[in-house]
């Protein structure tokens, strides 16, 4: 039994029946970490102080001690705030400061006995999905070290993926959360906003981030969430053969890559013939709305909301020098003009609240009109790009913005607020493919119980290359 | 027409179509807060920045703005920071001590045009419902000066009740807004825990905090949500002849005043007679879970979210020397205990949320088996008590304790996290009774549409007399 290859619930249950230590385990994923230094999934990693969490942890399940993730190491993004360990959000203003408390989701994962393994790279100030950053170095894909993990929590899907912890925190404005772990075949949450505070996380904006887990199975996405939650209640079980499911569209759908669409209809398939009824869920308005809503409504608040992040934990650094100090071109590119004439006007701004809640209202017609639970898309239109194309990629061989093709199908619910999961539905060409199930505003704990049970009937992948 | 007796969306009209200007309205509203400063409604008022802030805003309007709330006064609970005035949570140490950032409540309700009219009293650390503070004196009921407004948004029932503002925001966990906007005859909204962002206000639990607001319809509270929630649908109208509604048991209709009871019970006949179904829901387990989870949670986190909230709004005071300096001896007694040997412990604490998770099941299972959109009952088992009645009222002759008397029905609810409307029901012996709605979790919008219908068939009642 490799313990590296082990999920967070199989972990605990083996930790609680003493089968194994917290610092047994510890010992395997820091030989394991250095091993893969390689592949930049860490950008701080103290081996020492997650020995000595390991052997507290241990001490407490000796004293009889239950919690539910007492002695498990959970691995953090980078822009989440962990006592002890420096909290860069990738950027070069912040990199190396340690903060002075815990972000509220850290807090409540010590609380439920987790152990911090690390904090992990990403894409810098979390605007864009390659994580190729120019001040921690590019992260590099355990299916393929040439290629991108996705982003912008790019260094969870490849500590993930890689067996180098078994989940990790990331953050999701636009899908950074689930296309990394689609990029890198594992499972990730994006639960609704609102649901995880965000206190002590660095921000791109207020009303569209929320922190998400990154894991190995609905079970420990769903276990996370539990904790990041505050509280959830256990899952129900779901059968296929009294569920319906949407197919969303147009779009979701079309100009994807046609080896990706290939795998997702064949996890469709495989829905249906375990007795799911699937049926189409047109969607006609929602990239008008999404357009108009999405980023003006991020870039606006990233000036109010990163000003307030600097402000409240005390990281002596102003938002000038924060823009000043970026060093991945595309990232200054996006975020340098928002201070000078480029800055969102408030009227602009107000448009696009307006539009974000006609967006909501499409997607709650939609769900209650067709009586679907979820709708069913790839979450990416593309596998994992070449490290380097961070302007453009191809996508059935033609040139498409490289971040926009890669959100193009996780935005339009993460503007709306909506739950979303992806899990691994196949590889194309040796690179996994990942299904996206968007539900409900609040429906959270009710689409992870339909994601178990259509987790039960895709095909298990095989581990990463660079994980074994 | 009296300028004070309209309500938000009736005065946004007016101020757009240049019917009346900001200016005008200040001036009124200002005279009427000096008329009655006896109510001690308000701990700090600024007319003069009142006055400049309407003066602003009409420019804005004459040069074209339209924002929801552009010109509108709105007062803020004590423990809400806002540039400008002191943010005190009505307590010793916080008392005349001014923020450096507004709550991001309040950025939003300036974000959409509105005034920040002035702070309101509340009972100290907002751990009680009297409002009889010490650090800052009684605050007054309009319909009885003798009585109390309710608490701890006790100032927040009081200036919209008599008429000093249209709207307020309090702040609820366990009946803060939804008991004073009852006892004092107007509306209240508590969102769902998660809709309103908390930061920037002087927190008991971050699990079960939320602000909310005081207003004189439906209609304003919801606009104000939408405000709040950054952004909302508008809500569909609803018929009475569609809807099932739910009468909980056992406890909610019992040990009720027979005043009160009478009142509510009248209520309910009317949306009967309007054609709603009403059906009976057990919560048999309700109240015991309720007592596990409800103190512990708030007792153990205010320790923990009241040091985070003194650190990150640099408030220069630390935890200890705020508890040395409450003057209540009510609060005193709830929270001195807290820093020795009354502190909550963690595994007590982990009991409590494990409670609460399942006082949210017993909700969820309530709502979908029955089918009904809200349960309906009397927001306080009892009308507004006299001053000074700080430990046990009497409820048809019998004494209980205070704070749990008046909060025993919209406690339960609070603690699941769920939203709540409180609406006038009528008068007992001349002292206003609340109907109150507990929706499912994320309902909110859906609620206050069904509010909307239900106040329609409702008597309106008379203005408090200390209103006119």
């Amino acid at each position: 039994m490799d313990l590296a290859q082990l999920g967070v619930a199989d972990l605990r249950r083996r930790l609680q029946s003493r089968a194994i230590t917290s610092a047994e385990l510890a010992d395997i994923l820091i030989a394991r970490t250095e091993a893969q230094a390689d592949l930049n999934g860490y950008v701080a990693f103290d081996a020492e102080a997650l020995r000595a969490q390991a052997l507290a942890a241990d001490a407490r399940i000796a004293a009889g001690e239950e919690l539910p993730l007492l002695g498990v190491p959970v691995a953090l993004k980078d822009n989440i705030d962990s006592i002890g360990l420096p909290s860069g959000a990738g950027t070069g203003a912040l990199h190396g400061l340690c903060p002075a408390r815990d972000a509220e989701v850290v807090r409540r994962l010590r609380a439920a006995g987790a152990l911090v393994a690390g904090k992990t790279n990403m894409h810098e100030l979390a605007f864009g999905v390659t994580t190729n950053n120019r001040i921690t170095g590019a992260a590099r894909n355990p299916w393929d070290p040439s290629r991108i993990p996705g982003g912008s929590s790019g260094g969870s899907g490849v500590v993930v993926a890689a067996g180098l912890v078994p989940a990790a925190i990331g953050t999701d404005t636009g899908g950074s959360v689930r296309v990394p772990a689609a990029l890198c075949g594992v499972t990730g949450l994006r639960p609704t906003t609102g649901r995880v505070p965000g206190r002590g996380i660095a921000p791109i904006s207020l009303t569209r981030d929320t922190a998400g887990s990154i894991a190995r199975s609905v079970e420990d996405c769903a276990l996370l969430d539990g904790v990041l939650a505050g509280g959830a209640r256990p899952l129900a079980p779901v059968s296929l053969q009294d569920v319906r499911l949407g197919i969303p569209g147009p779009g979701f759908w079309e100009g994807v890559d046609s080896g990706v669409r290939a795998v997702a209809q064949g996890a469709v398939d495989r829905l249906c013939a375990a007795g799911a009824q699937l049926v189409e869920v047109p969607l006609p308005t929602l990239a008008g709305f999404n357009e108009a809503a999405g980023f003006p409504i991020a870039l606006y608040e990233f000036v109010r909301d990163m000003e307030d992040y600097l402000h409240y934990a005390q990281r002596g650094v102003d938002l000038r020098q924060l823009v000043e100090a970026i060093g991945s071109p595309d990232v200054a590119a996006i975020v340098q003009p928002l201070l000078g004439e480029g800055a969102v006007p408030e009227a602009a701004y107000q448009q696009a609240l307006q539009a974000r809640r006609a967006l909501q209202a499409v997607y709650a017609e939609a769900f209650a009109a067709h009586g679907v639970r979820a709708l069913l898309f790839p979450t990416t239109p593309l596998t994992a790009a070449p490290i380097g194309r961070d302007l453009t990629v191809l996508l059935d061989g033609q040139e498409h913005p490289t971040f926009a093709a890669f959100i193009r199908n996780t935005d339009p619910g993460s503007n709306a607020g909506i739950p979303g999961v992806t899990l691994p539905a196949g590889l194309a060409d040796g690179l996994p493919v990942g299904l996206a199930l968007d539900g409900p505003a609040g429906s959270d704990r009710g689409l992870l119980a339909l994601a178990v049970a259509i987790e039960a009937v895709l095909p298990a992948l095989p581990s990463a290359p660079w994980r074994r």
